[in-house]
C-alpha cells in the first residue's frame, strides 16, 4: 500500500494552532500509476477545497539507493505539485530532519515520538493520528512555526 | 530550456495516417518547478481540448546516470500522466529505442534520420518539425501502427 499522508493546520501564533484535519491517500498496490497519480492529483484538489491553506509544506524530494523508487516517489511529487500549482498555492519543501527538529526539537525523532508529541501538541488523541500523517503534520507545523512571526519570514525557503 | 514535444497523429490504417500538429512546451531554466508543473499539466489539458485522442504513447521512464536529474523528469513525467489520467486517457509507453524501431525501421536512429522518415512519411516540410517533436512522432507512430490493426491489439503494453 502506498500511503501519502496529510494534515492540516490553522495556526494564528505559534501558541495558537489547531488541527483541522489529518489522514492518508492510500493507493492499492494493484492499481496502475495513473490512477494513482490521477487520485493524488484529485485528493490535492479536495483538501484544498476544504480547508482553503495559504501555504503548503512538503518533503524535500530525497535521493534514495532505489533509482526506481526514487523515480516513483518523483511521480507522485509532480503530479501533487501541479495540483497545488494550478490552484495558485506556493509549496515549500523541508527536509524530514529539519521537520522533526522545528516540530518536536530532535531531528532523529523516531515516528512514535513525533506522534506523541504532535498529539500533545495539538492536544488531540494520539489514535487521530494515523501514522503517516505524523510526519505531515511536523511538516505543517515546522513551516508554521516560522511563517506566523512576522520577523522570521525572512528566513522561509523559496517555494519550489 | 526544459522541452517537451508532441505530436498529434491521426491514424486510420497504417497507411492513412496524418500529423494534426507537433510542437514544444519550453519552460525557461528560471521558472520554478511549480510553475513548471503547472505549464505541462495545462498544457496537456489543451492538447486534449484541441486533437480529443483516444490514447497517448510517451517515452519510457529510463534510469539515467544523473539520479538528480531521473527525479526531476520523473516529476514532469507525474504531473503529465496526471493529466491524462485526469481526463481519462490511457498512457502507453514505449522506450525510445523500440518507438524509433517501429517507425523508421532503426532502432538507434539519430535525431535527424527520425525527423527525415517522420517527414517523409507524413509528407509534411522537415523544417515543421521541431527538433523535440521527432521522437513524439515516432512514438504516436509505433503506438499507432499496433493500435491500428485489429489482429495486433493484443500487443499492445499494459496503459501505464
Amino acid at each position: 500500500m502506498r500511503r501519502t499522508g496529510y494534515g492540516a493546520i490553522e495556526m494564528q501564533s505559534v501558541d495558537r494552532v489547531r488541527v483541522l484535519d489529518c489522514g492518508i491517500i492510500a493507493n492499492k498496490p494493484d492499481l496502475s500509476h495513473s490512477e494513482c497519480l490521477r487520485r493524488l492529483y484529485g485528493g490535492m484538489e479536495e483538501l484544498v477545497k476544504s480547508f482553503q491553506p495559504d501555504c503548503v509544506a512538503m518533503e524535500e524530494a530525497f535521493y534514495g539507493k532505489n533509482v526506481k523508487t526514487s523515480m516513483i516517489l518523483s511521480m507522485a511529487r509532480g503530479a501533487i505539485i501541479a495540483a497545488f500549482a494550478g490552484m495558485g498555492i506556493p509549496v515549500y519543501t523541508y527536509s524530514p530532519r529539519k521537520a522533526k527538529l522545528a516540530a518536536v526539537g530532535n531531528g532523529n525523532a523516531t515516528k512514535t515520538q513525533v506522534a506523541t508529541m504532535m498529539a500533545a501538541r495539538f492536544a488531540i488523541d494520539i489514535k487521530m493520528i494515523p501514522d503517516d500523517a505524523t510526519d505531515a503534520l511536523a511538516l505543517a507545523l515546522c513551516h508554521g512555526q516560522i511563517a506566523v512571526v512576522p520577523s522570521l519570514t525572512a528566513m522561509l525557503p523559496k517555494p519550489v
